[in-house]
């Protein structure tokens, strides 16, 4: 099978995974409405493209956070990438890092904090959980702060844990795998994590997050304008439009539906990201539109390392990259800049 | 097969009913459009959920008409459930007062008021036609008094009976299980209801309902605004949107379709409750996010008292009521008052 | 098979008529696309019914042109009927004169204008093409007054004949069962109307057709608003919506879908009459609530003639207005008057 | 196989064509939504027809650029002729000069400027890329001035070409065929236009383009009505609506969904013309109604020349144009002028 895009690893990742791991990555929860939904909204929208426009050369860098970037597409946290392959967590920061892209690690990686923070080159983000052990919180925070990890990714859409009909993965292998916070209670890894994480999260809590570092603070989780009003006077520096890729509630809407409201309503105050249903250049092209500064993927980068390990990922992350770059020549856009929303038709 | 959720009671139920039962049961009017729209409906809606709110503690209780529940979420009336177990009504109505919900005997029960009664811990509520013989009427209410039933639920959408092409009810057998008002008249149940049934029955006859007792009286069956502006008018307790479970007109909106301009002409004179197309927790929320004060599931218990009894429908409300407490958590509602009509898109 | 609706009898009619005979009756022009959304338009909308009204006696009764009839719903002119039936235009003409409903005879007729008018009871109108030929226009305008007929309905949506796939009759078939006109020029059905009928027709011959009789003028085959303020400026008394059964250009709207803005511009300075798609009471329903005076069917009458004569037309009949009765008394309206606007959704 | 309408000639063709010439010309770029909603978007609208006009006579003829021609409907360019027919690109610009109407011929065509030239009676356009080589670029606008060419139109939708998956040609094949700049560089044909035409075209090369000759100046592949103004201001005197035939970026809106917005900003100052998604006269007159001042047919008239040469190609146009009077008569237009923007619906 030759790769076409993003897509084509998972059905590559299928032959080479359990049952078990395939299922926990490709499953969302319920009837899985959102789950389709965050690529199928984007099949809404059509591109209208401006031309004449000088596309010989065409830049795809920004910044997020400050940090200059070599493209608007970053790697989202994904929970256990041992499951897909030994190296979990290692191989993609690795890649991003040679992309200078950023790579967001998750708090309940596979793999250590300090041995990923040891791969990137100052790409990483670290995403955390609240814990009901507010000691374990503060210490996953200063452990990202001495590996060298560049903003704390606060995720806020998760005080229960979404029920996965495909989620059905033996709670002993899971434990043994989670690089950061030790065992979880519980009989499997729905409740340990449903009972370790803390459901009472709340605006209250924010300053006591930020005073545990000096990284800057991006909220992961939001879809309603309020929330991302209150993130906004909150003072977060960052927002990531995510509905968990349609693995926490079934039935919110799409990232992408979520988008432009958002944009509105922050004003420019924060920088928005956006996770959910990426699959190809032109996703790209209309969440930059509609006002991303940046977006993320998650299980086309994890497919491709159960399919190949690095050069997969590499491969996975080339092209979207040269997907975004044609999408944006063909769109009349030099710059991400460029991209503006009157070229995003809502049908 | 493992039950997940509501709907898998309908497939073990099919294994146990006659095919006439089932029909009965699972069949709508006509095309069945309007049967399979109430599901519909909700899929046609996406949740904009909030969240970093305090969820450790989620509260599912209101009060109706003044009582106390646990949830907001009732049993709705459904006739001749002896045709799915042999302690027909009595079953789900204990289930509901061990739950604190109200659980709603229709007048065509294959159980008496008085037996039903017996079970009820003052959750009961009783649903009324207004016959031709008004001597049959005023006892049915007299006895629902006796019998320690909390409310009057008038039927206002059956003048004649609706074509059900799946209704293929053997007519001696129907009418032999019929626990309120004796024999029917005529060669099926179709023409039987209709012959009994009085379909001159108009807003003037409203006062004389409610003179039969100090009942709160509730108008089940309300689709179109001007008529639950009448209601109000009327002086009734609370109002049911509904269109009879898709059994009565077919292609007539789905509830869910007919509720906000409900809402919005009543402006809190009158409760407003919702049946029709409840299958799961957000279902429950998108209702009372829109200002439905409860919802009432119909057919998921009947189907699930054909499937095991007791301990089936123990289950289907317990399954709803989980899934209402998580989809309230991941909407980052503490209480019911929380759920907002902005959490509901309309695409 | 038995009988539950009016579609069941073009199953019927399938089995007894020639490959040729249904093919003309069932097809429609090029891609079918209007054909089918006659039907699928009713489906896009829903009715909010009305309740609590006393529906004991419902009147479906009417005035069309100043004639009292029974139903607000007519038979449609449909050429040719010796293809389904030996006794063609006559049975259904029967039928509805017994129903004391409109019969509206075609130009195109296989029996005779004198041979059906001898079996109207007043209850009869006569659809009008004009021709290249005037003199013979003008003879059929006063043998339609000889025998009875009470208005003329002038047809103008066939300046020229639509392609339709479906239509592969035999002529001389054909030419030996016209009952009006003589044979037809040309090698088929299609050319030889085409070179018959004037497609020179237009505002200014309509004074002429009036002065031809005094009965009252109907036009057939109006979509656009300003066609229906030009018929209204012209004088006539009543308009047909159609679309020719989606027989002439494929891809035009569905009628009921162009219904709404036509009865806003006529403002009811002329009666307005829909044919197209209607297959239940709830599209009669619709189309009245909508503002039309009344409705005609066309096929499935012809496909019950083929299926078993006089019988099952009347049954045909028959079932349409039960539907349309029981759809009055459950949407709350006793006469075809309550049957407001406001109780169709489009969505 | 008997040809009703132009997606006819398709079938055939494909019979005729190695599986890389049909893929050439039938595929469009990456999912091909686009490819397939140029079409789809033309059956999302209906048409509301007008009736009671003398259609006795209907003239199809408009002017473009001052020629006047015998219809609305024109040959789009199209590489490559050669892998269809040996006679490549001269039988299609033979038929549209017998047919008195445009024929657009591609830079990249197989026949040479001056071969087709001498075919056309006065009726032929010349496409043309803007190349690297700008000498080259000067050589072929001065051919065609010299060949009779009556117009000249600039693509700007291509400054790199779309990833076309069902694009396999062998590139030696290609090379040989191309009939006006000689052997392209790189390894296959999408490298090797992509090497040759310049991305860095932009509206300041206008003026330099237009220097070259005083024919005409049309733009081809406009979407967005910026654009559009864009162009009018730089004094273009056509433009044509186009997203290359959904082969450039996937997910770009259909042609006839971009199309009014540039009618109402253009306003008059230039023509607009359309191509993608013709394959009807239905088509024609929707495009027509909405503004455009002609459509440019490409697939069909490449399948017909691959399915029977110069019969097919005569036969494929006179059955549009005869779809296309014929749908003009239907719709009470005896000119294109009367085709009227509020005959079209958009649902």
């Amino acid at each position: 099978m030759s790769v076409q895009d993003m897509r084509d690893f998972e059905t590559l990742a299928r032959n080479e995974l359990s049952a078990a791991a395939y299922g926990y990555y490709a499953g969302g929860s319920f009837d899985e409405q959102t789950l389709a939904d965050n690529e199928a909204a984007f099949g809404r929208r059509t591109l209208r493209t401006r031309g004449s426009a000088d596309v010989a050369e065409v830049d795809t860098s920004t910044t997020m956070l400050g940090m200059r970037v070599a493209a608007s597409i970053g790697f989202a946290p994904v929970a256990l990438q041992g499951l897909a392959h030994e190296s979990g967590e290692v191989v993609p920061a690795r890649v991003a890092a040679r992309a200078n892209v950023v790579y967001c690690l998750s708090t309940l990686s596979s793999r250590s904090i300090e041995s990923v923070g040891a791969e990137g080159g100052g790409t990483n983000w670290f995403q955390l959980y609240v814990f009901r052990d507010r000691r374990l919180t503060e210490e996953l925070v200063a452990r990202a702060v001495l590996s060298g990890y560049r903003a704390i990714v606060l995720t806020v859409d998760l005080p229960v844990v979404g029920k996965r009909e495909r989620e059905i993965l033996d709670p002993l292998l899971l434990q043994s795998r989670l690089g950061n916070i030790g065992d979880l209670e519980g009989s499997d890894f729905r409740s340990g994590v449903g009972k370790t994480i803390d459901p009472s999260l709340s605006w209250d809590d924010l300053a006591w997050v930020r005073s545990l570092s000096t990284l800057p603070l991006v909220l992961k989780g939001i879809l309603h304008p309020l929330d991302a009003a209150m993130a906004v006077e909150h003072g977060v520096d960052g927002l990531v439009v995510s509905n968990h890729g349609g693995r926490q509630l079934d039935r919110v809407l799409a990232s992408i539906d979520a988008l432009a409201p958002i944009v509105d309503v922050v004003d420019g105050r924060a920088e928005v990201y956006l996770d959910g249903g990426i699959r190809a250049g032109t996703d790209v092209v209309t969440a930059l539109a509609l006002g991303a500064r940046a977006v993320f993927i998650g299980r086309p980068y994890v497919f491709a390392l159960a399919a190949g390990g690095e050069p997969s990922v590499t491969l996975c992350f080339d092209i979207l990259l040269r997907q975004l770059r044609e999408a944006m020549a063909l769109s009349g856009a030099r710059t991400i800049e460029e991209l503006a929303a009157d070229m995003v038709l809502d049908h």
